[in-house]
């Protein structure tokens, strides 16, 4: 039976992996990764050329993407197909197989899919990760928060009222899964009456980083993976400068 | 005049700093790092054995840590001191400098406090890391958010009536700074009827780690490190099982 050991990645820079991560995939036999049909794979691209040779990989690909509607029952009947059989595969294969996951596998990953189906069946180890909201905070070159600052992480997904009255009382905000949800985020905002404090990083701290302010960014989409950012002011009592 | 490096360390097991993180320690001829006066410190502990041979150490010393409380005038003026003294010093040394930050630097953490000193002064470069909610929702051995779940991370120290507000109408929550706030934070959860599932973890990653429902903490007080956690459900349509 399976010893499965999925781990975090970061967000898109080779370097800033774990060294226990690093380490696993170095020395690794089997992998699996889950990609869009006929695409790489973002998470199997972040580890090129670090994988031994003769490594085995299993890409476990996605039976649909954005082509349903992701509320909808076909698209949840589907999915749930597909994690049900890679459980079972996985499960069923012997020795050390590392699932590779972008970010931070207990946040929003897609493996917790997988995960809550192979708890009890067979060991699972889990690696945390930096974060990809990290790595885009960071691509920012100021902190997200200071002192008793809350934040906020939304799904871009949301319906565009919950954004809005989210993005009201905010101190400091991330919106995940940005996508083809920019337009919505961006009315959102305006709705706020915020617009201009946010920015969107494309890509953080992998080639092609990208950092723009929302209110420039008329792109109608933009990649899965970009990231929406308010960054909080701070409530303590100055001792900044 | 330096160039100053601070580079997050992860949660705490030192496997889990990021691989250029680990690098830059091992050839680190100078670094500094945050400790409160008479104790080790948490970020110096981390890279003991890492650390080559004649390494050069600034121990940057807090003035007042729980002594005086932290929203009085004598707390904020005494931290500004320190802050701006240790970025005038930091500024004035010669080659590179790493800085050692727990956790992820501009998540909650002290050198920001720094960075905006040093801005515009010397060349400062940031490294994010693993944050220690990861480590500690890792330890928990289940996601902390499912779909599209609003996570909200709030300080131990924000009031209680303010705590219960968020607590009662959170997805999934995570709780910093607990520390000698525990008596409060679990007033906060029982005033908001989420007590029986909210989660302590201490020391997430370390030596001694820990992980104790929030109604069975009964200890007045716990590490400054430890996390409140309450996982989310998912809000979306089930392809769990």
């Amino acid at each position: 039976m399976a010893r499965i050991i999925c781990t975090g990645l970061g967000p898109g820079d080779p370097e800033l992996m774990s060294v226990r991560s690093y380490r696993l995939i170095q020395s690794a036999r089997q992998i699996a990764f889950f990609r869009k049909k006929g695409r790489p794979g973002v998470a199997r691209q972040i580890v090129n050329g670090l994988l031994p040779e003769n490594v085995i990989e299993h890409a476990m690909e996605y039976p649909v993407t954005t082509e349903i509607a992701f509320d909808s029952p076909e698209y949840v009947a589907q999915l749930a197909a597909f994690y049900d059989d890679w459980a079972a595969r996985l499960a069923a294969l012997e020795g050390e197989v590392i699932v590779l996951c972008e970010g931070d596998p207990f946040f929003y990953g897609s493996f917790m899919h997988l995960h809550t189906r192979l708890k009890g069946r067979t060991e699972v180890e889990i690696v945390p990760g930096i974060s990809g909201m990290s790595g885009c905070w960071t691509a920012t070159g100021e902190p997200i928060t200071w002192g008793d600052d809350v934040l906020t992480v939304l799904m871009g997904t949301l319906p565009e009222d919950e954004l809005t009255r989210h993005i009201k009382t905010a101190d400091a905000l991330v919106i995940m899964k940005t996508g083809r949800n920019l337009a919505k985020i961006r009315r959102a905002f305006a709705a706020a009456d915020r617009l201009d404090d946010a920015w969107l990083v494309e890509r953080g701290t992998m080639d092609g980083q990208k950092k723009v302010r929302l209110a420039e960014a008329k792109h109608a989409e933009c990649p899965y993976f970009s990231i929406v950012l308010l960054h909080g002011k701070g409530r303590r009592p100055e001792v900044r400068e």
